[in-house]
């Protein structure tokens, strides 16, 4: 049976995507060096930033897309607010100090969005800031922010916004002809449906231009990685050419579905369908439903009798993987429901869940 | 009929490499810890460093692996000797230069290998030189450096050595257990026959474990990516997971064929029989045979009235991928003779550029 990762990523992929890996490319060669631009043009479209914007890729991780964006787009001189409100939050701000940028870190509890006027507030009464980073979907609870309100504000403060949209790029409404961001950052994994391997930044043309020599790192310069790609149409330096084929696989099933909207549509049943069935077996969602993104659900452990590595051992036994949880104020686990899946894999997930639940306090592994 | 990869990576890889990109993996999931640790144990080995190294992986080009041995290893005080007779020796040196290390480059013609005397002498005379770097076989030309006399040279002055073995690890020999260096670097996608995507560091345990807080880079930070893999057998950050079970495959795949010294010796075999096919269809190695690796042969453009990319689009048009040249004095262009391949792909090469260079002067596409 087909293994399930109902996980923040990797994902489960489609045979379309897994197929489009088995290819060999030269990687200077014409036909890669089309993909490639076929690629960018596509990833800048999914969030209309066609216009204003660059897709810039970068072999790697995501978290790589994330300190290219800061370490190119924030002046050396500049001074960075990070919202953080969960580990990825945290992790821009890691990543600020370890490259030596100056910042600030507003923080909200994991289980409470980003405050608009909180920022509104800190923009007017600190000057010395001039970008700000925010996380639109926060991967450790599943919380979606509200970068609608807060692009606004940092726009009409006269700042620049970074948004990490790595966990919902592909499927959450993101439309840079109205939400003004400077970068946003993404992944080939996650709801792109892509296998890993490929860091995507959609940053600002203008932005991009003015960035030369700002980078703390010759890998990661974007700016650098732009220059490649406008020259030549290849990237700097080998790119994991069957990772981006898969990719290019990912984004015509995107197409097909009917766009990010059409995704969106499918993880909201899917989640819906989550979040009812997981109820019925008396597990509760740590969010309350508003702040709560189609993405990955955090449920509190059910009580102190409740095994997770048993319940997890479990379920991978039956193909099925799902995540711990990552909050830091209780014992929880979060179930992904994003990739591409559909209603009968999140019903065999359900079941799985159920027979375990009812087995809670036997030997697990026995039929 | 099957693509033939003839250039310095990514190559043609194997059916089986290609089959294990076909499955989906959990990067959290104890399957997917038990290949990591796996593909690190069998990378450590392939130089002989199970006893004193650990081999870190990265996601990303190999470049990455480069900077981030650079920015952890050398010390933010120390002073790096970059020992350069190509484009990968230059850059190092952009590395060391954009990261802000301090560092000086001593140079040689691409022709020449690096003069181990003259290294001798500038440490010596140098005392504040902490460490030097060198590039194994430099793929600018495939020609190959000392670099048995240079660390010989170099432990005996007491200072470190950094080796980019990118495009020879797993095929030239490297024995850690003689040659005294601090880093190794390599990728997924050269001599190992895997698919790009993975950046190698095999680096000492010991300069490892002196290095926290050292790296200019949150994603290029070998000792937390080190850190990472002793604590929980994990990547820190998500890694390109079929790129990875494509790379194990691949090295069942060395194991079968004899290891390293058995690879090489395919891969000498399959220069040998390139190079004499050339000679005989009028083609001139750029280098001597003494300097030349068996990994990739740059050779002469034969005048003026050769049109590389014509020959380029004649043989694509065939299946067969090759490379521009990379020399600043003189025209060439570059055959690479690695990879899945074996003498009946080069006998196939052979005959399609026999065929091209007797159409010299015609056009170009027709059969």
């Amino acid at each position: 049976m087909r293994t399930l990762l109902l996980t923040p990523g990797p994902l489960t992929t489609s045979e379309a995507t897994r197929s489009a890996l088995g290819r060999d490319w030269g990687s200077r060669d014409p036909a890669f060096v089309a993909l490639t631009t076929r690629l960018r043009q596509r990833l800048a479209a999914v969030v209309h930033g066609e216009a204003t914007h660059e897709a810039v890729l970068l072999a790697g991780s995501g978290t790589f897309a994330i300190e290219a964006a800061i370490g190119t787009l924030v002046p050396r001189d500049g001074r960075l607010l990070v919202l953080a409100n969960g580990a990825y939050g945290e992790r821009m701000a890691a990543i600020a100090r370890q490259i030596g940028r100056a910042h600030a870190v507003e923080r909200w509890p994991e289980t409470a969005p980003v405050d608009p006027d909180r920022v509104r507030t800190i923009l007017r009464e600190d000057p010395s800031i001039t970008d700000v980073a925010i996380v639109q979907c926060e991967t450790t609870t599943g919380l979606l922010n509200p970068i609608g309100s807060v692009s606004d504000i940092v726009a009409t403060a006269g700042r620049r916004l970074l948004i990490d949209a790595m966990s919902g790029f592909g499927a959450l409404p993101l439309d840079l002809r109205r939400i003004r961001a400077s970068a946003v950052m993404a992944s080939s994994n996650k709801c792109l449906e892509g296998v890993p391997g490929i860091a995507v930044v959609v940053a600002e043309r203008q932005q991009l231009a003015q960035s030369a020599g700002q980078s703390h790192s010759l890998g990661l310069d974007l700016h650098a990685q732009w220059h490649g790609f406008a020259a030549n149409g290849q990237w700097r330096f080998t790119p994991p050419v069957q990772v981006a084929a898969a990719l290019d696989a990912a984004l015509d099933q995107l197409d097909a579905e009917g766009g990010p909207a059409a995704r969106l549509a499918r993880y909201l049943r899917l989640h819906a369908m989550l979040t009812a069935g997981m109820a019925r077996l008396g597990y509760r969602t740590t969010l309350p439903p508003a702040l709560q993104a189609p993405i990955i659900v955090t449920f509190d452990e059910p009580g102190p009798e409740f095994d997770f590595a048993r319940f997890y051992a479990a379920l991978q036994a039956d193909g099925i993987v799902i995540y711990p949880g990552k909050l830091t104020r209780a014992p929880s686990f979060r179930i992904g429901c994003i990739g591409a899946i559909d209603q009968h894999d999140i019903a065999r997930a359900l079941e799985s869940i159920a027979r375990i639940t009812v087995w809670q306090g036997e030997p697990a592994g026995s039929p």
